[in-house]
């Protein structure tokens, strides 16, 4: 059992580029990154606002010489130093996710970076061969995926338990961009910009969270075509606030040749809050999980009763019990989900660092980010071509 | 308030064909039909069996003389009483309901039949401009429709309560034919004999449902294109056993241009006991409802608490409540949902009857049993044509 | 299988005692008794009001002649015709129940009484010992218990799938009497006065339904002592509107010597339509089940799972399934529930007429009734001397 | 908004005493202080085996020579410092609770302590005595209190949503101890004797959790008197494995004369994980929330549709809102509950340092745990007499 123990003799030297004061997404990688200790904040590029920076800095304990104007000035700063740093965490509006993820890893950095990677499939294959060639760990945050029942699906679709895969009926829906919100709320206004926010909107900022979330529960899941509809209700939206997408599966190991898979993406799915709800239906039994109650899934034998499986119980695999970190039955989060996915990412940089293979657990990397932008850049294209059907490959 | 009272100052001197010995759906006509006094049982054609069906006819207190052999028979010989019947219910197999229908109408009988009405809208057409011409009532069992939460569905979006309808996503999506079950039980063979089930499984069997729900609540609904993938997972079968539609709605008085739905009718899904569940999502508002807990609505102002509207509330409108029969709290069920019906198809055939509109109520009818087969055929034509957008109109 | 299904070669005579026009109550036996055509409403005293009682007798199909003013003459006209009634149903005010049911017992009728039986335990010893003496058939009308997950639960208990009963948690506390609403309701009214409604409201009124469920589902039960807490919340009343009880059960075949039994009674439990819920604890497992929702109920093995079973499935008890009348997944009602109870009512009654024994099966009986008399007895006793504990037997 | 800032200017020195390797309670105690910056780690006594407490404190970044082998040890030489510690936490046996508690402020340390504070009222009543005299804070560890519900449902009493509190009912029955555990699970055992675990089991180990929630909720509650039965149902118990509880509550500003509290404290409720839920019932509405969906409470005003409250939502009282941490619809744990008290010790220990009250705002202090001491005290009284009542004061 690893939970809740520090996993490296030694933590990695990281930093942050972005999530500054006020950031929530800035503080939740600060959490996880530093729950167990395998890494340790000295230094970063917080805000572009130096001075807000530095204050921040000063909050956090990050020594004043080690905050810096820029990610650029702290990559060459830093890496002129013994006790430099080893990895750096990616929190910038998605318009600089590239770039920054580009010069991190040039610079020899291990990365942790807020989807989506980049914008276009280009770009994600330029950062894919860049990992590869530099060897160093690009970790995305898919933080839903590292929810501990994520890992009871997976072993339970690899042994079998579910049968073949024949439908997975899925969604990522939430309300609130049901009016004009960027008219009145800044926070929102860059979502519906294209060169800020990428091609899409509801399909980036939250359809590739249910996507990636079954390619962790379905390693061997390869999509063979694809048809997506996409709308602008809200008037006005450059980019849509809702999507349907039906993929057809290639046939696998765990998967039925043909089986399909409805994804529904939206921001005007009025009074849900996250709508995102995810069932897999198999040949034998179906599992369904949501992430607003992420402790419980349910687990239905055709035949049999619905059961209901609970977070750190005695019946689930072992590799959905070793994250447990205070005990069944208490509420586990969406910061432990996190925290567990920082551990993974800590242990392949480690082993990067060290040479080895990290052994026998997975983490939503560069693939995975290259994923969801191709995704994306597929499902736009049918919905620009008529909701017509597109091959993947 | 009408509910739990008699309507009718004499009931309807109603018949049955099929529904014999056994039969539920038989159970639930009778059931439903005779609950408020405003049909009386006096004929039938229950089994093809003569024996058999009138031991039956025995049982449920109809004379001898009155219980024949087949339906031609019947329609022929009450018509030479002057007490003869007025109405007839059609509780046989698929694919006998249009041949019956069409000669009760022929006979001057008000019709209840089972839905599919029949195989192709060729028929539909001429089943609908037959009533027209006779000037008779054709109700159609979709029976969930018959839920008191329904009629608040509808009277919220006619209110405005929702803003403009924007998305649906439903389904009727249940387990249990997850495997070969055709094989080794005869009442689901012909399920997937496209002679006896007509051109679809899935679609027709339980598809139709949830569609004429949102007809429903949703009187202006328009269809405007849709497109359809449908599959056979468990091999050997010559009808869908799992289909996904989507469709695009015109515009109108509550439904946004361009408004989707999404639609998934299943066989497959393991687990589900009927799966039937709708999610109506307008600009302001959204609910959803589920026909396993049919006393229960949610409502959802986006911003706002969810709401659990209950059956039987004081703060529903009038329309919901006028037939409640025991008070909330208590469960009502799909009992008297049909009985609803029964009661509306009543009043509807009585006002026929006297050369009179029937008043400010709906029931589904005959081009409601049109739009179903019509929905069929668009369906199976897309899902044939590699899952292209047909036009609906 | 005996689902929907006549069970008697011919129908009982029937008659109802109360239960007129607008009332819900008379509806549900109607309905109930009428469902599978073993009874036959042939006579009634419906209503005080003999002029709209007579019309009533009109709409329900009663003859005229056999529509009485008050239910003596009933008796006694009735007494006199060769097809006079062999039973009768009644649903008057509480005040009246006594004096029809032994007067109805006197005149060789079976009867189906509303709860409370009878205000005292001298009166419903009386009862008792007339119907054994008459050899007539008392059914009670607890009608939550007629659902069939009751008789799963039994049969569950039974086959010790719980092991040994520990504690039993359970309540039937509504909302709505929160405030002084016999002011301005009149059928709220006669609740709050002892002379009509008793020694008590919240717990008459309501406690003795779970306290009924509870002695279905485990027939071997036996309540050592008992200590009670009422409260009248709401200014003015002279009757609880609130109720704790705490009882102690004898050891027993189910039941482990000591287990303690919580209920709580309420009609002031705002929000709430019924919070009728049962869970039963037993040394291997527990049950839960709620009659809002009255065709699921959860199965939890101490280190599994939690289940939820649904009624009509496959893997219940025979016992459980053989009053399913739709199928499981389709929603059943508190009507079926009822006329569950009335078809064992009527085989009850068959077989008093016939002088046999009525076979394998339970029903609320004299008995049944007899007992939540003397439990809301006991339970005021307590609470009348200082909520102290107070011997059972 | 404080929420994920740091809100002191120099973290408070801060150790442990126990809570070594593999403690999940060290674990929680350790992410909850650290979480947000205000306290540092700089010593512990973490383990009775010397050896592996240096190894552990190693891991956790604690300095060796301020890795102690004992309390007493540490205490003496951190006041030998200018920069020894200014608070520790307590995670040991809870039967050591009382003497470290004591020793810490006599040697005027703050104190975070596990409930139970001690065993009997004179011991709490010298710690409360102790704590004001020192003028240093006690913080007991009611973690579940922390969750921003329990703020809202604070915040709703307050401003009288709920109208007067008439009837709470409650329970933390958890199930897993049904068998005699002890026998095989040595963490177990000593939760059965006396002399390790108190003069409770069930009422002391959950029961208090729900007290001590409502005193949160209600600040004006007062227990008149109460009755308490206790069984160990499992054999060879010492210490009860079940309880009832009934309390009278006097009249105060938020609640009505003579309101009742039911509290169910169990270990053998089969199935059941935490089961840890609480009602209350005011003259208006009522709310109910369940530990292990934290994120949602529902709000109940009778005669309206029932609605489920959501963490971090625009509709919540500030107060609720201000500890937010990522959102709402993110789900939010235990973790953050606890981080959430401490961070408010944090505040209360720097203002007492600084000799000024800590504003507006509660946390469970000394005489929280001392009221939790005395309820079990009087619990144990009233079960040890015949389940009698016994005066609270």
């Amino acid at each position: 059992m690893i939970n809740g123990s520090k996993v490296l003799d030694h933590p990695i030297r990281w930093a942050m580029v972005g999530g500054g004061k006020g950031s929530q997404i800035g503080y939740i990688h600060r959490s996880a990154a530093l729950r167990d200790n395998n890494f340790q904040l000295v230094a970063g590029a917080f805000d572009i606002n130096p001075e807000r920076g530095m204050a921040f800095a000063a909050e956090l304990g990050v020594a004043p010489d080690r905050c810096y104007p820029d990610y650029k000035t702290m990559f060459e700063e830093e890496a002129k130093r013994e006790d430099g740093i080893e990895a750096v965490s990616i929190a910038t509006p998605n318009g600089m996710h590239y770039t920054v993820c580009k010069a991190a890893l040039e610079a020899g950095l291990h990365v942790v970076c807020e989807k989506p990677l980049c914008f276009t499939s280009e770009e994600a294959e330029e950062l894919v061969a860049l990992a590869k060639e530099k060897n160093r760990v690009v970790g995305v945050t898919y933080g839903y995926s590292g929810h501990q029942m994520i890992q009871q699906a997976r072993q339970m679709i690899q042994h079998g338990d579910l049968g073949d895969i024949r439908v997975i009926n899925m969604s990522f829906a939430f309300g609130g961009y049901n009016y004009k919100i960027e008219e009145t709320n800044p926070a929102a206004k860059w979502r519906f910009d294209p060169t800020k926010a990428g091609p899409s909107f509801a399909l980036g900022d939250v359809g590739t969270h249910p996507l990636f979330i079954i390619e962790a529960m379905i390693p061997d899941m390869k999509i063979d075509n694809l048809m997506c509809t996409k709308d602008s209700f809200v008037e006005g939206r450059e980019l849509e606030d809702n999507a349907f997408v039906i993929m057809r599966l290639k046939g696998s190991k765990s998967v039925q040749e043909g089986a399909k898979v409805y994804c529904w993406a939206s921001s005007i799915n009025c009074g849900a809050r996250h709508g995102h709800k995810i069932r897999v239906v198999g040949s034998k039994a179906s599992i369904e999980w949501d992430d607003e109650r992420p402790n419980q899934m349910t687990y239905e034998i055709e035949g049999e009763p619905v059961r209901t499986l609970e977070r750190g119980a005695g019946y689930l695999y072992p590799e959905a019990r070793v994250e447990d970190r205070i005990g069944g039955g208490h509420a586990e989060g969406l910061f432990e989900a996190w925290a567990n996915l920082y551990r993974r990412f800590a242990v392949a940089m480690d082993a990067a660092n060290n040479g080895e293979e990290y052994g026998d657990f997975w983490y939503p990397n560069v693939e995975s980010g290259a994923q969801g932008v191709k995704w994306i850049e597929k499902c736009v294209e049918s919905a620009n071509n008529g909701a017509c059907w597109v091959d993947y490959e």
